[in-house]
């Protein structure tokens, strides 16, 4: 099945009366084959670097010490895990998610004038962009992406919500010889050919995904500059997703999130800050995510804008996750700090071993993207191959799981291999695609 | 803010920006202020009858012991209780909780050619509705409910999906002098008028909400013959939603979920079943539920149909909660008939405490709906009063919280109060109208 019309054509012919009842939506529906499928096809490799979950290595997860000392819960939390959360989150969670926000996670101090709202609680990070694309994506406004971008923002705004997906590349052949550099401009000329004066959506994902891509101080300021002429001419909802908040790996990549720098900025611009414990604090199975508003909308404002997410959370799922909740509280009870500094530099060191082999790489074999942040390395084919033939070729010959995404990229997930194991994985990326090559 | 004007209007007003980026659904979006916002209202009660979510009484949670001991997991556990759960959820547990469905949760035994798809993992029994929604609610279909009904519903199918909530009162006078009784040909009459040939939904709530009531075995047979009739003349989704799954407390109350009435019974009908740990499992912070086609699909289609659930699920929450599941699945391996069993029976002592109370009631002042099932108690005002205003006095001068609801009724938590609490409650609530029945 490896199309929507496929899987369209099967209950047509075998289910006739769902396919009969299925909606506009229904139809529309399609799981494609990409990350998670091509995971399960790697799933016996030794060197496994398809999914985008961290782990030792070996398949195993990193839980946090508080987190798994918390699975004895004193009575109060029981009660707090087995009973209904509030629809909007756990207050005491909220409250605690606020102050890691502008504390610890941004890095760099957070002045007290820049606004945000308290934090919502979601179910996951997902679940945050989908209650965005409710709340703000009708059919045919225009959503604006830089490439390569997470495939599932595509079912979240355009398949769900119909809103009008557009893209621009945001990495350009670059002056310095290796590879690609980011073009903090790049979304520019899209967002001016929006329809005139109608909102417009952008989403921006820094550290990336799959890009591994966190801008320089100096790209940052181009990027915003580049926002705020938008917002100029229509109002613009500019959604951070803060996924991979804080795992940067240079000097130069500002570790802050996005999201500081526009809160309050410009009046026609609204940021929204898409965060949680899924990457940040290696809660991936907990599903608990975070959707906060970078704005000053006084009390009144704030629970109306409250009572509309209520409203949306309570007709998708009812209400998130309380055990969940209650596991993450636990940590940020303690010492959260020091926990995810911990993780941080776990991804640091695996960033320091894949480095030479990237850097290593034959030219004209492969090219990786800018990376100095986030869980993933993204490489581009030179030579003209099919890049799910080199998937394939890779865990058959080579037993090494990457994913592959068209037309040209194999993407490398820094976050399920150990820092032992990135060097010799790299060579066996390498040595696969120089033997398909030559054929 | 009781009204989706008065939220616009203040966004309007105070957050001018928030409100043009808002969609069409975000403007529709309004937390209405029923039950959350009453229970709010009633935290402090004595007698808090409000929430319908299991306590000992006083307001604390009543964990199964496996899922109290299952706060600690075993490695491989840990693991999967951190990691991703698989889109459909975890595979033991979505077989583990297929042989519950058709084994000690049914009561009676299902045969084996009653067709039942394998159960997807859902984030609640609401995502679960949700997902039916999407998948089957065109704008302007028909959904046919019978009155009184679960508010969400409107949210869920209305709100978020544009589909056309039809109603007929369920229950009519009876002959039997005492209240009401529950009529199986009540939705006949809309079901004729839905457009010619076009789907249409149903959804089926027994044991019921509000209601409280589960159809006896003749009332089943007749309910059952009314959607068979309409599913003659068109194609016709029958969602179950077995919440209260099991829960019964008369001889001639049938346990077994309608959905197994209705599994392979026509071929224009659709039988969708929608349950999980909530309320059965006491696991109301988990967040798990399930849905099951009545259908046997062969393996290719249950997989495009499978696709395209997924597909919705990633969209819009990623993947279930895998640390409830994993909780979850701790009493699955281990004797969950018991504990469900423990559950049922507490539930039943808290009808016989309270059934000589609702018995005994002035008919002039209040009659309750036939209740034989469920979590709720659901009483119709007699006297021309206000039900919110009887509420409210309940709360300050009888200590008592309630739920109202339009046009006339008062809602009792039978799930939320004990057994020695009960005939006191209800006392005080008789007392409560009295007063105010008297000026």
């Amino acid at each position: 099945m490896h199309s929507a019309a496929d899987v369209q054509g099967i209950l047509d012919a075998q289910a006739p009366l769902v396919a009969r009842c299925l909606s506009d939506l229904g139809r529309a529906a399609f799981f494609p084959p990409d990350i998670p499928f091509q995971a399960q096809e790697a799933r016996e490799t030794r060197f496994n670097g398809t999914i985008g979950v961290l782990t030792d290595g070996a398949g195993r997860a990193l839980p946090f010490d508080s987190m798994r000392r918390a699975l004895a819960f004193d009575a109060d939390d029981l009660d707090r895990a087995f009973l209904y959360s509030p629809v909007l989150g756990v207050p005491e969670l909220r409250q605690a998610w606020r102050r890691w926000q502008r504390g610890a996670q941004a890095v760099e101090p957070i002045a007290n004038d820049v606004p945000s709202t308290l934090p919502v609680a979601t179910c996951g990070l997902t679940h945050g962009l989908s209650l965005v694309a409710d709340l703000f994506g009708d059919v045919g406004r225009w959503l604006i992406l830089g490439t390569p971008f997470w495939g599932n923002y595509r079912q979240i705004f355009g398949m769900r919500r119909g809103i009008d997906v557009r893209t621009a590349p945001f990495y350009s052949s670059g002056i310095g010889g290796r590879g690609q550099r980011f073009d903090p401009e790049a979304l520019a000329p899209v967002l001016a050919a929006a329809p005139a004066g109608e909102p417009a959506l952008v989403v921006a994902n820094f550290p990336s995904n799959p890009g591994g891509y966190a801008p320089t101080r100096e790209e940052r300021e181009r990027f915003v500059a580049a926002l705020c002429d938008a917002a100029d001419h229509r109002p613009l909802v500019v959604v951070c997703d803060d996924a991979y908040s804080g795992l940067t790996f240079s000097a130069d990549a500002v570790a802050t999130s996005l999201f500081w720098q526009l809160a309050g900025r410009h009046p026609n611009l609204l940021p929204i800050k898409i965060d949680g414990a899924t990457k940040e604090f290696a809660f991936f199975g907990g599903r608990v995510g975070f959707l906060t508003f970078g704005l000053d909308l006084g009390a009144e404002a704030s629970a109306a804008l409250e009572n509309k997410i209520s409203s949306l959370i309570r007709a998708t799922v009812g209400s998130p996750s309380a055990s969940s909740q209650i596991i993450l509280l636990k940590s940020l009870r303690e010492d959260p700090a020091a926990e995810v500094g911990r993780l941080r530099q776990l991804a640091v060191e695996r960033y320091r071993a894949v480095r030479p082999a990237l850097d290593a790489l034959d030219p004209n074999l492969l090219r990786p993207l800018p990376f100095n942040a986030g869980f993933f390395v993204l490489m581009q084919l030179v030579p003209d191959l099919d890049p799910d033939h080199v998937r394939r070729y890779l865990i058959e010959t080579h037993d090494v799981g990457v994913v592959s995404s068209q037309p040209d990229f194999l993407r490398l997930a820094l976050c399920s291999l150990s820092a032992e194991q990135l060097p010799e994985a790299m060579a066996r990326i390498e040595r696969g695609v120089r033997e398909l090559a030559a054929g």
